[in-house]
Parts: C-alpha cells; sequence; structure tokens
C-alpha cells in the first residue's frame, strides 16, 4: 500500500552539545518519508525552492520515496535554525525564514488522490483540511500539529480535527489544545474533537495511545510503547515526524488495522524516533537498514515484556 | 519472608488542586510499610512523638504491620505541610517540623537484625549506613535518597551507595546524582557508584531499572514498567514510597530474585505509586484489597504488551 505524506522539505541548521550542521535537508516531511520508506511506498507532495538540488532529490530517491508531488518554485526552501541545550526537549529557535513556503497550497497529483494513507504533516490546519477534500479515496488519515496552530488558529485546527483518524502530537501540545493539566482528561477532550486515536509522544518516555470507545474496531483500553533509553542524543530534530513516519509506515504496510497492528506501529514509530536522534539531520536514517530498525524493536519489546 | 523499612512516620497536611487534608498519618516509612503490607511481613523501624495514638497503631496493626520498632519519644512527630499546583511532579513546601525526628537513631530490634530484606527509606545517609551495618543477615537491600543529601551530604551518601543493592530515586534525583542530564548516562555512572540495580522512577510515564552487568545473575538490558495513566491524581505524596513498597514488598514474597520476579516488581511498584495518588494521604491503601492490585496490574501489562 502507499502512504502519502503533505509537509516541509527544508534546510535546517542545528547547534547541540554534541556539535552543529549547517544547512542539512530537514523538514517534517523529508523526516516523515524518510522514516515510512523503510516500510512502504512513500509519495511526498511539498514545495520547495532553487536551493533544493539533485544532491537533495538523490537522498528521496534512494529511498525509492516518489518526489514528483515535490513543486519548484522560485526562492529559498523554507529554513530554520535552531539551537538544543541540556534539555534535547527544547529547540531555542535562531532564525526561522520561510521562502517559498509561505505561499505553500499543496496540489495532490492526480496520481495521488486515490492513496489510502495519508499523513497530514505540521502545517496550517487550513492546508490540512484541503488537503484532506483532495484525498478522497483515503482509508486512514493521520495528522500532526503544533503550539503555534493551537494558539492562534483553533477555529481552523477543530475543522483539521474533525478530518484526520489519527492525531500524533506530543504532552504538552495535547495539554494545550484541552486546556486540561491531566493527560488523561485531555486525551479525552482531544478525542472528542474528532479523532478516533490520539498517540500522545513522551519523548524519551515512549508514547501513548488512546481510542475513542470502539475505533476502528480496536479502540477502548489505551496502549503505551515505551522507547529505549537513547544515552547520546545528538540531535533531537526530527525524533517526532520519525515516529509518525514509522508509525504511518508500518501501518500502512499491514493488510488490515488490528489492535496487533496498531500497537506494533506504536513501537515501530518508537524504533525510528530513537534512530533519528543518533546523528545530525537525517544522516542515521541514510545508513539504517531493515535489520537494524527489526533488532531495535526486539530489544524495545524486551523492554517491557512479561509473561 | 520479611521486609524491615527503616523510615519516617509522620504527619502530614496537604492541599492539592482536589482539596486538602490537615494532619493526616504520613511519611515515607508508612507509606512504604503500607504498600509493601499486601505482598509480605513488614516491620517498621521509626520514631514518632506524642502525637502518634492508638488511632495511627490500629491504621499499621489492621494491615498486620509489626509496629515493635517504633520508639516512641517525647514532643511532636515529623510534619510536614505542602501544596502541589497543577503541576502534580512539584510540592511546594510550607512548613517542616523536625519534632523527635531530629533525634532519630534508628535501634533494630534484635529480633529484626536478620530480616532478608531491608528499605532504607528517605533518611540521612549517615543514618542509613548505621542501619546497614546492623542487619548483617539481609540478602536484599533497597534504599532511597533525595536531593537534600545528593547536594549536602556527599561523601556520606557514598557511603550509602556502596552497600545498598538497589537504589530508588526518581529522573531529577538520578541527573543530580551522576552530574549529568543524559538519563542512560546517568543510570552508568550511579551504578558505578555501588547499587547493583537502579531503579529510576518516571512518575507518571513509570519507571526503569537499569543493571550493573551480570547484578544478581539476571541484569544485562535494563527494563521499563510503565504505569496507568492516571486521570485524577488527587493527592501525588507518598506515590515514590508506595513504588518502592510494592516493588520491595513483591520481590521479599518471593522464592528467588530471578529477571521475571524484577520485572513484576516494577510492574507491582508502578500499580501501588498508581493507587495511592488516588486520594488523601494514605486513604486509598487503607481501602485497597489483593484483588484490585492484581487487577490493576494486569492492565498495566496489558497496557504496554504485544505478541
Amino acid at each position: 500500500m502507499s502512504l502519502l505524506v503533505v509537509g516541509s522539505v527544508a534546510f535546517d541548521s542545528v547547534k547541540t552539545p554534541y556539535g552543529s550542521v549547517d544547512r542539512v535537508l530537514a523538514g517534517a516531511g523529508t523526516y516523515f518519508a524518510l522514516a515510512a520508506s523503510f516500510f512502504t511506498d512513500v509519495r511526498v507532495v511539498a514545495v520547495v525552492g532553487d536551493d533544493f538540488t539533485a544532491a537533495e532529490e538523490k537522498v528521496f530517491l534512494d529511498r525509492g520515496i516518489d518526489i514528483t508531488g515535490i513543486a519548484h518554485a522560485k526562492g529559498k526552501s523554507f529554513f530554520w535554525a535552531g539551537e538544543y541545550g541540556e534539555n534535547v526537549n527544547e529547540a531555542k529557535t535562531l532564525d526561522t525564514q520561510l521562502g517559498v513556503f509561505a505561499d505553500f497550497k499543496p496540489q495532490i497529483p492526480e496520481k495521488f488522490k486515490k492513496t489510502e494513507y495519508v499523513f497530514l504533516a505540521n502545517i496550517d490546519p487550513v492546508l490540512q483540511v484541503n488537503v484532506r477534500k483532495q484525498v478522497n479515496g483515503a482509508k486512514f488519515v493521520g495528522g500532526d500539529t503544533m503550539n503555534y496552530w493551537i494558539n492562534g488558529s483553533r477555529p481552523q485546527l477543530a475543522e483539521m480535527l474533525r478530518v484526520v483518524d489519527a492525531l500524533l502530537i506530543n504532552d504538552t501540545e495535547a495539554k494545550m489544545l484541552a486546556q486540561d493539566f491531566s493527560l488523561v482528561r485531555a486525551a479525552q477532550k482531544v478525542l472528542a474533537m474528532g479523532p478516533k486515536a490520539l498517540v500522545i509522544k513522551h519523548g524519551e518516555y515512549g508514547a501513548t495511545v488512546f481510542f475513542q470507545d470502539g475505533a476502528f474496531g480496536i479502540g477502548r483500553h489505551p496502549f503505551r510503547a515505551p522507547t529505549l533509553p537513547i544515552e547520546k542524543v545528538t540531535d533531537p530534530t526530527g525524533a517526532g515526524d520519525c515516529f509518525a513516519g514509522g508509525f504511518m509506515g508500518y501501518i500502512s504496510s499491514q493488510a488490515e488495522l488490528t489492535r496487533e497492528v496498531f500497537k506494533r506501529a506504536m513501537f515501530y514509530g518508537g524504533v525510528m524516533g530513537s534512530f533519528a536522534v543518533e546523528d545530525f539531520g537525517p544522516a542515521r536514517l541514510l545508513k539504517l537498514t531493515r535489520p537494524e530498525i527489526e533488532e531495535r524493536y526486539k530489544i524495545f519489546r524486551e523492554l517491557t515484556h512479561i509473561e
């Protein structure tokens, strides 16, 4: 099965306690696509500028990712510069230049409109809703958002929440969206806004999925997947997007969405996020192999498995 | 098997967003003993003042806890008053009165000196080391500490770390003790200080145990137990002590310390901590039954179980 992602393809300059990189290929769409490409056929819809060259194209093509949906526009690609201190959960933004992304109006190519699995990465909820309308054939749609839209575009976000099957956000975003400091109550409030499943990412502690009653014929009790505690978080950028890529990639690789498939998808999400942070930018993903993924999946499973 | 705990038996006044209680029976020794009493025979060594009456004695006796090691002194019992805001992980201390606890010099009654399982709750590490010397027959000794001792009594704490088998602390304490912001590296550094196992409690995210290589013949890979996300944390006081009580209580109830026993102990710790927070003070523990514990254990297991 195929998986379509709509999101940013960008360049990042990142500084962490372990070093720094300048203008590396990045963006939620990129991280998501690379992570998902280990599980399924991935199609990216995005916009890039003149700085996106054959070298960047090759990164996607080497992973078998379809980039015919990446539009080229005059100007620069989205650029972000940030710095992480000792607390890897908090990035300090040093610079943001929207570039061609400012006028991004995602057009889904005709041949992609029947894609069964779709992920709406973190962009303006107005655009997310617009994309959702273009992919009528979608069977399962995931989405992401962030504090910027939660605070500034609540009505638009409310509409987006009604058209996604699964929302993937972190603890802070969930609590902010629900305006409730209890994670469980926040989850219930967010589910009442629309999504059948809410995946809350806890960073180094893993992630928990909460379901609407009876969602997908499998939902009721929450499920929590741990992550392997990582000794050296070289660069946390993209970990959440890689979680989403592993999660959606695994689901779209399976014939049926059973509860076991959903659980395993949560583990694969954690696995992909844990690889992402081991090197700067997408470097670790470009060297990664499926056997390494399976090996870590086993370690994660063993990490919490009791008879 | 029997389990001995040395720690505070105190009174707390607590305010949370859900209400408040005044001078309820509390203290690490109390919480630990009550939680552990569902698994094994518990003996408490502590000191109390004139305010500790037959009513408080009855709380312990009703749970079959041996309180012949609780010394009575002239004055008031240890008293703590605190308040929790929306963030249940941070208590604001309003008042602390050491009372008779200021002169606490734990004397282990002769008949308890051969106790096989011992827990050194959070008290001055000098006293912890002194107790450890008195219980020569101990097979497995657990211990707790806090930022106050980590910052102010590092040499004394170093000695304590050399005489415990398992140290149970939270993320902040582990990072502070190791002076390292990476949890995994912090764990390795703390293990190098002495304990064969380090259990790091993550609050609502569960707990992870790290082992010295080959510890107890079972140690190598870490193990993580989740907690059930709790909708309403009425009063977080004592959750960590109840985790320790469930953990040590379960271990001391088993004939052998296998890896499976250790894992289950981690789950039982989380279960007992999750009950503790459901009501003010020890109220929930006093109504608790073993079938309820088993039921929640199953839910916790299912929460992360994949085939």
